[in-house]
């Protein structure tokens, strides 16, 4: 067994590359959204061409990056959903449940404190997770059967 | 046509009301999340038993208000996901993302400060209202071709 | 039997009032797009507000539409698709491989100088007519069973 | 990541061979209707036998190339539809439309005045651009996250 | 429970009148293809136009007797398909495999020498029937409970 | 909002007639399978005539209860899986991964002594009751926000 | 571009050895059913155990067909089922309509006198041969564009 | 054609060997759950954390096991699901119906006794098998055409 793995959410840490690492080994393609966050707000009038609307400008970015979101969750397996400590992350919660509508299985990734705020998402994961290590841990032993320790 | 419109979002001010008021008169049938913050936060543990850990509690209602809303959003031609001023609402941003894995018509209902933060949700709805009035009239127009004024 | 039927395309000649007359007695339920012309170019900004830039005034106005548009082809059983004399009709064609797509009856209604180039939604048809009274022949046949004469 | 991309429409210039020599390098497969217009048009007489009637060999031409056109659509990711100067070009909002039911991210390439008949297909689509470099660009950040300069 | 059969196949013995009259006061809606002979196979020439070539009148009356066919089978819970004694019936199973990967409850009636003809067929059933009156009794008992006698 | 709702698992004791009796006034609808244990049993020999072999007698019942089954389940919002103290139910277990495996809300019903043995199909429901009276109150606490007490 | 195309229907002549000959250099892999009619009528009991009721033997058969048959046309992307002199062939005409329900590509193969008798199989096909090279032609002009002579 | 084949159900015996070992040298990939019984039952409480209840325990734990079991499931052509002589096996079950409403073609594995009480299980399968030597004996030939001996 193969697992196609989606990182989803929060791109202010460095939680992508400890998954990313800490799977190293194991039978796991992994596949995330751009992370520069630049990039991805402003890629859309980069290519398209400026707008002066907010709004617009906005719009053509997330429509570009969602060629590569759609992909990838398709594509996907797990779904890992990362809640971070700041910022609104509505499109870390949107992923949460487009990839729940299309039945992948979700792993959720936040901290103690977010977990009533996060209980619809949480009840919608086979996993919620409080550390990078952990969400390794799981996909080792779904895919070995092997525990850690 | 008819259409069923479910009410998804925040659940602390009458937006809901406005619009189901607006709309009498249109073959639109509204369905919504139980409302009653208190009931739905505890409607787990009253009916199957309490819990002493949070977690687990969250867990047993966010499982059973499930029932409804996945129920409600198979049945519905257009979600409208409403985001209000507070609190984290990583439930509604999971309806909405679930609802457009689906291939529902989805309209986010928002002010013009959540804009940025909303802009993959945004970019997924098929119209972007700021006013609960709006959104009857696009119910209105979806039904019967009358614009506004 | 009864049968849903979605009259897609030209909105500039009686077409689908001819059909809907004709089928008096029939148990169909006909839907169909907004044919305001101007209504549907400008619902989007008569309720969302003006956009200086006429692709985005277009963009709000045909995300708007299509809001009835899938609604119509989703629950319809029969999609007859209309190619008239002038214009693209660029719409017309994205509705019959939309419903192609779905699995829907088409039906597709043209005169014989447009035959050629329309070749690839014709074999996608179960029907290519010239009349509306054709169609209307056609849903008498699949309802009753019975043929003209 | 990889994508597979499907190049529709228009078939008279060389947009297609552009796409193809800037995506160079990117793991991108491209797939493509015949582009050889008489082979496209009387594959169906050639193999099957000749029609009297130009409807029927007609028929059996766009069958045919049928099988191609839906397992390339089926198989894409990305769908890229272009619609040039000249003809109708009924088939590519077809195809448009077939993708688009399908929950394909499309992406459409034209020239700034149809922007107005062509704005139901450019309101599902992802992406809309004027020029093959652009789509290149577009598939190089879907791919890499780089932009363009 | 209510059910929706179709009652596909063989149209030269009144086995239909049989069942849709033992089951009066069942709640069940019966649907069936257009079962004049003459009809059926005139239907497309009739309201299409007339061909010189019995290929193309057979596949305009095909094509549009799918129109009522595909609606049946896709309503139906429930498809019966007769085999009688004579021609080769081919319809008959096609419209048991259309069927079949749809999901539909299938029950095939047909005498005991063509058995070994059917086996495909049969596997793909819930049950294989000899007499009209016993697929009443099946639709008898699955909507209420009551075996014959 | 209405429900329906099937009542598989356990036939020998009367928890379908007191959620039944419970749920008075609700807007539900209940199916459930035939619950006289030896017309479901003897259903296939009964109408299709006598087997010899019992694996055969058997596997004409089991198909043909299968016609029941799989509507009620298809048509069902809710699934209530029931296991009782006796017997295997692996027809209840496999009932409850065929909902899940469509997306029903699932909600099994059993005492404490078997939850460790049902511990994978508890995780797939929604909900885990002891009593039929909880059954009930989730019903009305889903359609109308009330909870008990 | 490769095809996976699965050869259905008549076993008693060496069509399939054709087209598979034909083919070679073409990107297809070809799958069809076991062609030995004495294994493909006996593997049931031959590994399940002795039926005396050759009713029970032909179903243990022809379901442990169905494993390789439905893996087959579910992974095709073309289907092709041939109709010879002989025999009544509805399992030929059961894999045509199960292939068309699941919206595969349907080429079918036939004499001229077969024409009338198979005319809603042919209308759900994207072509129909007569011969096996032309099913060859077919698949090389599918794949590389290229006609006949 | 190569085979996927999910082997699901007891763990208390060397089944899964014997298949494994002797389906040497065919194209099968074979995937089965964690069969280590401590680690299945406490992966959930290893990775995320001890739970003092034991029905939370046990759903870490079996939510866990899910990101395998639905994997494999959705990947697999066959599922094999074996029946032991101990225990209530209820996943088992579950596992069996879960695969058959996703149209994976179903092989029982069981011992004549359970047969009565498997009749709904054994009646979605393809075939139902008492040894795992018969199991290996269809799916060479599900592949090679060829029977035993």
């Amino acid at each position: 067994m193969a697992l196609n793995v989606y990182l989803s959410g929060e791109i202010h840490t460095d939680w992508r590359d400890q998954i990313i690492a800490g799977a190293d080994g194991l039978d796991v393609a992994f596949t995330a959204p751009v992370t520069d966050h630049d990039a991805s707000d402003d890629c859309g009038v980069a290519i398209l061409g400026a707008e002066p609307d907010k709004f617009w400008h906005d719009r053509k970015g997330a429509s570009m990056n969602a060629i590569r979101t759609r992909k990838a969750i398709a594509d996907a397996d797990v779904v890992v959903v990362r809640f971070g400590e700041k910022y609104r992350q509505w499109n870390a919660a949107f992923d949460a449940g487009y990839a729940a509508a299309l039945g992948k299985s979700l792993i959720v990734l936040h901290g103690p404190d977010h977990a009533h705020a996060l209980k619809e998402v949480d009840a919608a994961a086979l996993a919620v997770a409080q550390e990078p290590r952990q969400v390794v841990e799981i996909l080792r032993y779904v895919l070995t059967g092997a525990l850690p320790g």
